[in-house]
């Protein structure tokens, strides 16, 4: 028997393909694992009105990790009108699975590192390592809305804020409302995590991003939470900063910042952004990490218009295989995937498309295993 | 009698220099106006309990428009600590000026032209031209605010929001709740602003930015409500992007964006990052126009650290002076003024501290009259 189960979920369009890459890495590892193939994407959606079949989430839960290519998402509209006929009409609604699988199994950090590989022709600035920690399960993300807003909810947030005062006389069709919601334990552990990581791997500091001046009830818990903890870590320096004024000084002076943390959206702007100056989409790679089960993949979308060119950079996918490596204690299995992939880069005979060269994606899984 | 009454509202820190330089400028060029100093800023806070006291929103009602500088702005809980002894304990709360000024006034366009000046050493490329319109007056901006949630609210939300099961059952001091609230009216007219502006000056398409896959009420609407004000302007293409992705997108291929538009929050973000690509703080000018009234900023703070010096760039606030010129339809004027920042730039001789020179904020003003 295999020591780990592993859910391998390569979902649509060009995640197939770059999980192909990372499975050739993987198997050149002799990584000691069962992979299970597990249904997920549009396809079950048109046909089950289920993106996320219930049998794939069983699957999650008897695997010790899981590996997902990409998902195409389509607004809610345009998803009702690709179901089959039989399902079209029921109020079926498109969620994103993978916003769905990082609440359902509560994998409440999402680590996002973003390193400048020595040689690669896409860092912004070398040198740049920042790691971003993201809060996976809440926040705008909670899906508490409200469009049209009930006349209950309007008088009950007129009753409490003067500022809805201005809102509360509009028809509830005229406004929507899109509800903010952390908790304090959402906040304490995202930015536990981020320390307990920056102690781990010697990053002198935490930088916590958040928009307190403004977003004062929720991300002024966030920024108050990061300093109480901070005190628990004497050994590292906390700092902060808005997340409009962030994306500035990212550019300006990306050397200054290591391990941040961010609430789940602004988690999910900044870590675009820090992705892109280290290569883009084929570098951003992507951990969705809980207590029991944690979910590795590359930032990256299903990219429909590449789909089935075997066109796209793996590396991003590569990147979180040693993620999944490290998180399961494999961690020399791990260390040795990142360097065949810096090696790789380094050496810059293997190229994709957005690197400047014309190598499938098999071709750069390939290169990287035969550096193993 | 002169023309124009002209709010003049240097504010703290080095707003009140780049003021001074932004001054300058505008005398050179006899724009016939009548400035009358209004008091606002962190000093009132301290003394009055009022940073944006009532005798400036007076001024503000009598004048045609308004010049800005900057704002100290420190979370509330050190706000607080800073008011005279008399004022303390009464629970005064802090809110940002700027923001206030948006909302009372109905400064509801926040319009940031971001164009790479040739010469400016501090580009990231050559070319860019990127208008940034953020809705200015609602959003996470709205003040709609939870923090602890009280009973009431947590009934009403649950009985009409499924995905608030999971946050009901918490104690109302283990988490808190922003509203981000966003009328129809708010969407159409921003968007709307966006393309009149690409119809006026010739930009062939706006990029409505958003996060609809996942903030479905709020963001979808903004979506929705940009895809039929396209239909008005069928000479103008719309494109969209998720607000992660565009971060990516902005970096990549930055001449591929022109008129960009947003919700309030997400355009401050973008906003910010589109100004580090033409020069950082120095470069970012900010006009908050509403139908009666308009106000122009620098986009940048108070920069405590710098004030004094007269260090600091003024082109920022300089700018911000040649749209205020332009919205009174003073544009033969605003044109010089832009022309005479652009030759200061292009010739090189004068540079502030941020482009590498030691010109100070007067210097640089100087400069710029001397040319018009
Ligand atoms: C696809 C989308 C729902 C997702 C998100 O917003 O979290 C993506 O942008 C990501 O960063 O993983
Ligand atoms: C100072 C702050 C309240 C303000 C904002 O968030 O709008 C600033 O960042 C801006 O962009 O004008």
């Amino acid at each position: 028997m295999s020591q780990f189960n592993i859910a391998w979920l390569p979902g649509d369009g060009v995640g197939v393909e770059v999980m192909e890459a990372a499975k050739i890495c993987l198997d050149a590892l002799k990584f000691d694992a069962a992979y299970t193939h597990g249904d997920i994407g549009w396809e079950f959606w048109c046909k089950e009105g289920e993106a996320f079949p219930q049998r794939t989430v069983d699957l999650l839960k008897q695997s010790h990790a899981a590996m997902f290519g990409a998902i195409t998402s389509k607004p809610v509209k345009d998803a009702e009108a690709e179901l089959v006929p039989e399902l079209r009409g029921k109020g079926l609604v498109y969620r994103s699975p993978i916003v769905r699988m990082r609440q359902m199994f509560d994998l409440y950090t999402c680590l996002r590192p973003c390193k400048a590989y020595p040689g690669n022709p896409l860092n912004y600035q070398d040198g740049i390592d920042m790691v971003v920690f993201r809060e996976n399960t809440e926040d705008l993300y909670a899906g508490v809305e409200f469009s049209p807003v009930p006349d209950d909810v309007k008088a009950v947030l007129k009753a409490h804020s003067k500022p809805f005062g201005h809102f509360a006389d509009l028809p509830g069709d005229a406004f929507a409302i899109t509800c903010k919601v952390n908790t304090k334990k959402g906040c304490e552990r995202i930015i536990r995590a981020a320390f307990e990581y920056a102690k781990r791997f010697g990053y002198p500091k935490v930088t916590v991003i958040h928009k307190a001046n403004v977003v004062r009830a929720t991300e002024g818990m966030f920024l108050e939470t990061g300093k109480r903890i901070a005190k628990e870590y004497p050994g590292i320096a906390m700092d902060d900063a808005n997340v409009d004024a962030i994306t500035m000084w990212m550019l300006k002076n990306p050397k200054n910042y290591g391990v941040m943390v961010a609430t789940n959206l602004f988690g999910d702007i900044i870590s675009d952004l820090a992705a892109q100056m280290v290569g883009g989409l084929g570098f951003g790679c992507s951990g969705n990490i809980g207590e029991k089960l944690a979910v590795f993949e590359p930032s990256h979308g299903s990219a429909p218009k590449y789909a089935g060119q075997y066109k796209v950079n793996p590396i991003a996918t590569i990147l979180a295989a040693k993620m999944m490596l490290d998180w399961l204690g494999e961690t020399e299995k791990g260390t040795r995937l990142e360097k065949a992939v810096a090696a790789v880069i380094a050496e810059g005979k293997v190229r994709t498309y957005d690197m400047g060269g014309s190598a499938t994606t098999l071709d750069m899984g390939e290169a990287i295993a035969r550096k193993l």
